[in-house]
């Protein structure tokens, strides 16, 4: 959170509030009680783990602080659905989420719903401070994040079920995707940052100069064909294409395609929330690891962009998130938020790839030409595809 | 199963079948969804697993050979609820048993009635070969085995849980535990081994003679209050009252009580299916594996009884499976039950040790005399206890 | 070491000990400091390591003792070359014992000399105690054993070295094997266990009886002939012939035939200790563990003998030791060794499975009817074969 | 290697051939065959390995393509001493360096004469193209950069050894550091880069403008009192002060000072080439990761500089190679030098930071102010220490 921001007016997080908390539950929704209990790797998380943590939030940062009648609901969960402010004290083993059986879905729900009338009644009570405004917009900020993840996390879990169950309807097959231009940059001088009006993380301040050189980026991220044609030019069978550290962990995991490609006989699908479908070749390509959008850039004769490219020009709002080739690192000045909150950010902030953009299946909303996503280079569970840079000729 | 052995009529079968399925699913009756889902450890299976897999046993080997008009509830069942048939095809990874939150239970419940309801119909019609009789009964003694491992499975995953959640409604606290005698045997020529009558797995066979030497045994298996003198004396920190391998693996896993004890604020809890409740010094102690048992025998100026001591000694059930010094092979003129269900007893006569007995939690009427359990030596989960042997001094 | 055991004369364990010693050089000897200096896997130790181990037994349980002029060579050789004797004190980790470039071979080497110079001394000096005596004598049979480890051990050191390298001279290619014979023993009550007469390890005692079912032994080893039959009848792609644990171990480390036949072109190699040579048909099979021996067995309509079946049959030393069918355990009544040296062997009877018999590199003199090798299931690196037995038709 | 680079001259380069891979040979002088064959860990090579591998270096870049009479001096060698380069062919696993006792030490002293006589004469001979001459100096710097990894690794080796043995004579003790001083820099723009004159690798290039914010940056770096100031604050126990890769890494191995501090009887100590020492308290940290410098930066209300920030100020080149918070990436415009050797740094752009200056064991007149040395966040075994950075008040 930008440590000198002006959050949102009393009455407009009141507003926003329950919104956002029930596209949260909504998301949820499709899923069984066994669907949002297990934890399919230990990167990901069960969904009533993230229904509950999301809650945690609001309860812990905001409810214990500014809440004189506040109770906590159950005084085990301020450690169960603590993920990783050791300002607040000691946590759940984050590989272990998927051991609880208990609380159940029930509970969890139950314990929203106690938070959410708390959290009315306090937004719609006396006026509350600067700093506590400034922690509900934090955690519908956090909230809109954890709807995201939802999302990729139980995709994971089901795409581990040899059944390949699908979770909601079907949507549209994509258009044929337009053809890929590359548009000329000039580099020179320019803004890096959020600039000031509205709501913004603590990594994306403070805004500051960069001197970029000359540049050309696509017009749209790389589509399911054009990856495919990698796939079948050996990509992954050709090691001068890859860091050597992605190399490594490509051949140690037996990687051939993006996560979720399935060859059956001879033809290629793709498991999707909806079950496995034959792969759209129109699509843009998504669920590949840094590893994989590096080869694949290197491959097309290109790079990947940086994170200032991208920014710089604009239009990064895709359908999947673009890896870029910057290290998650602090901006030059680079404060973390004081307090507990402050671990949202700064401490990750080491051996991470930055994405830029968003998903289709990112909330509304939720993004800004500054925003700063950042992941393991291995990760590919989440939305990551590519847009590709080069160096004018 | 007794390759030779004639099994129950059919019209006895047809009364048990339907009670010691019941039984089952009521033993199962006070868990969530969730709690049935989750697997602890991969030696664990979930409850919905071993709720789906004894269904699969009776559809595999009975309805699917002897009922012509069988059809599969789902014909991806007979991969993910094979346990290890190689005979019936390719299983789904035990320790990915965890990762299956579909079918759910409510799925896996249907699942049971519909075989339950074809089973009502094919006991109750016409005549049966004797074959599929045998398989019947065999496939109500596996049942039970898993009705113990429902309740051992479920405990170690609650276990695991900080709140320490309570199953089912508390017991009685033991009786003080009656002075330990010990019973003279004068050894010499025994039978070893089912005599006959009635049914009994395949490992139980060939009744056959050995040579004992003169021993004595306990009369009763070891208490809490025996055990905890041993861990005062610091058992566990003495290497030479352990094997080897036993005091590696208990250095290796921090292992400083049996499985479920607790230290509280200076006192010994233990997490029961009634939740965390002071430890019951009177009863049998419980959790150990064969590593502690034959370390707490040394400690004791004893040893661990061999299964053909148990065997002859008689009145081994007591309420504890109890840990023997022979390692679980086959009798002399051993042979496997021909098809695939020869695959249930013997490819696993390789680094386990037999225990002998039964516990609290074993269903009644399941034991015999000649009856041989088995875990490896590090396995602690199961409701594993020590009945001492000495020589004669 | 059998604990009432008259040890021979000192007279004569002074006339013993150098030539035994000796061998131990001499079996070295064509070896670099390089080669003596790498541990090759946790389960093996560098040559250098067991010159200095047998060392340090004559040091630490004779020359300690018995010896009051005795100063430790160096005093941190207690620690360095214990290999498990808990009663000694703390042991330099197994797994590290390739760490240690120092001492080098030149100084293990001068440490034997003092070492032996001493204990010349003192056998060429006053009469000394039983219990030195039968210390001697225990310490000149470890060096035995340890002779043959230096062998597998430094052989599977080579067989990782991609240069194949032969470390002694030719061996002349064995004659065609003896066609196999059946021979018919009657069972019945037997004595098993050492006799009385001469040394004996604690787990040969004591003497006792057993009663045996009629059996019939094969008349030698299987050959590499016979193994190789196995492997073209697809014997390690047939779980049905496997043990569960067996086959789970072969599928994850890839097993496809004894540890040291590569395949070239099409042909049958083995790496030996005179380098990669083409296989020899009319060996016996050597390098297979106990799961393959068990597997081997059960595709050819047989079994594996127990350890007394091989015993009452005498004629067990053959060119490979015989994996039998018996866990390894303490005989009835039986009792280590007082103080540290009862480390020697009773600790170990936990997982792992009888071998009798002998090698072709087993020193001579060092073997008796009565013998007992033992390893865990999975062990290779020795030089261990399979003498199949039946039940009579 | 700078892909237009014009070389030095063939006559200077046959002058310091000889000096350079003299001085390799004198630094392992002091080391026995044992010291050079053991591997310590799969980050460190065995002495021998370098002594071969910066050999067949020229034997593969050099002599195979310009040397018309090239015989190889053992075609294993190409496969065994082949570090990275796919281009080349595959490689011996690095893990397994530790497992070739053959060829000995002797052997690869041999390959070294017969390989320098080659060179000789080549560089003595006929006028070589400039690519060659290319690859000689590439080669120079590329034995340069081994000679401090064998001091690294051979300490890392020697470390482990319960006898803390010392490899060369005692150093003089430091006097006492100077007082930390922080300079001022305006920042603004700046060139980053090689600019133009002599050798420089690949990742030095091309030469190109950055902005820099006005920053502080420490005169010296850290002393061991000052690192000692942050242990005994409880720096290693203070989640707050540490990235939460770092943190997490710390805990799981036991971090609680820099790699070689030892604390006997209450006293620091530190292990060094001359074996164990009281810790100097004046001499620069040294032996500490990324992480570990960072959170002693965080500790200080300093942070680490950017590769730039330190480029950019001079100076540079202390005692110790300097932690920086920039990831390893490349410069705008980058490309890896053409062939087999562009493998030799672009590939490892990937989750690794940038370290700038240089140690004491960095060979005289083989550094630069664009100088960039590289390792994971977890690295300890090379000559790291830190020097802090601040934004001014």
């Amino acid at each position: 959170m930008k440590p000198d921001h002006a959050p949102l007016a009393q009455g407009e997080l009141a507003a926003r509030y329950p919104a956002i908390r029930a596209a949260t539950e909504e998301l949820a929704g499709g899923l069984s009680p066994e669907d949002c209990a297990l934890q399919s790797m230990p990167d990901a998380s069960p969904v009533k783990w993230h229904l509950a943590h999301t809650t945690w939030f609001f309860e812990t940062f905001v409810l214990e602080r500014h809440d004189a009648a506040h109770r906590p609901f159950d005084p085990a969960f301020r450690f169960l659905f603590n993920s990783y402010y050791n300002g607040v004290g000691e946590q759940y083993p984050r590989p272990q989420r998927g051991m609880l059986s208990r609380p159940g879905l029930d509970e969890v729900l139950r314990y929203r719903v106690q938070v959410d009338e708390r959290m009315r009644a306090l937004l719609a009570g006396r006026t509350l401070p600067t700093e506590a405004l400034g922690l509900v917009e934090l955690g519908l900020h956090h909230e809109q994040q954890h709807q995201e993840l939802i999302l990729t996390d139980a995709k994971h879990l089901l795409s581990l079920n040899p059944l390949a169950p699908a979770w909601r309807a079907g949507m549209p097959k994509r258009a044929a995707a337009a053809a890929l231009l590359w548009i000329a940059h000039p580099g020179g001088e320019a803004g890096i940052g959020h600039d000031g009006a509205g709501f913004a993380f603590d990594n994306e301040l403070p805004r500051h100069r960069v001197l970029l050189e000359p540049f050309e980026l696509a017009s749209r991220p790389a589509s399911n064909a054009e990856f495919l044609a990698f796939i079948e030019d050996g990509g992954y069978r050709r090691p001068e294409l890859w860091l050597s550290e992605g190399w490594t962990h490509a051949q140690a995991q037996h990687w051939e395609a993006p996560l979720y490609w399935r060859r059956r006989e001879g033809a290629w699908m793709e498991f999707t929330l909806q079950g496995l479908q034959p792969l759209d070749l129109h699509a843009s390509v998504t669920h590949v690891s840094h590893f994989e959008a590096d080869a694949f850039a290197r491959w097309s004769g290109a790079r990947l962009p940086t994170e200032f490219e991208l920014e710089v020009a604009g239009g990064a709002f895709a359908d999947v998130w673009q890896w870029t080739s910057s290290s998650y690192g602090p901006y030059p000045g680079y404060r973390s938020t004081p307090g507990a909150v402050g671990e949202y950010n700064g401490k990750f902030m080491s051996n991470q790839y930055v994405l830029r953009g968003g998903s289709l299946d990112t909330p509304p909303g939720h993004l800004r030409p500054s925003y700063r996503n950042f992941f393991p280079s291995s990760a590919r569970w989440q939305f990551s595809g590519v847009r590709l840079a080069r160096d004018p000729s």
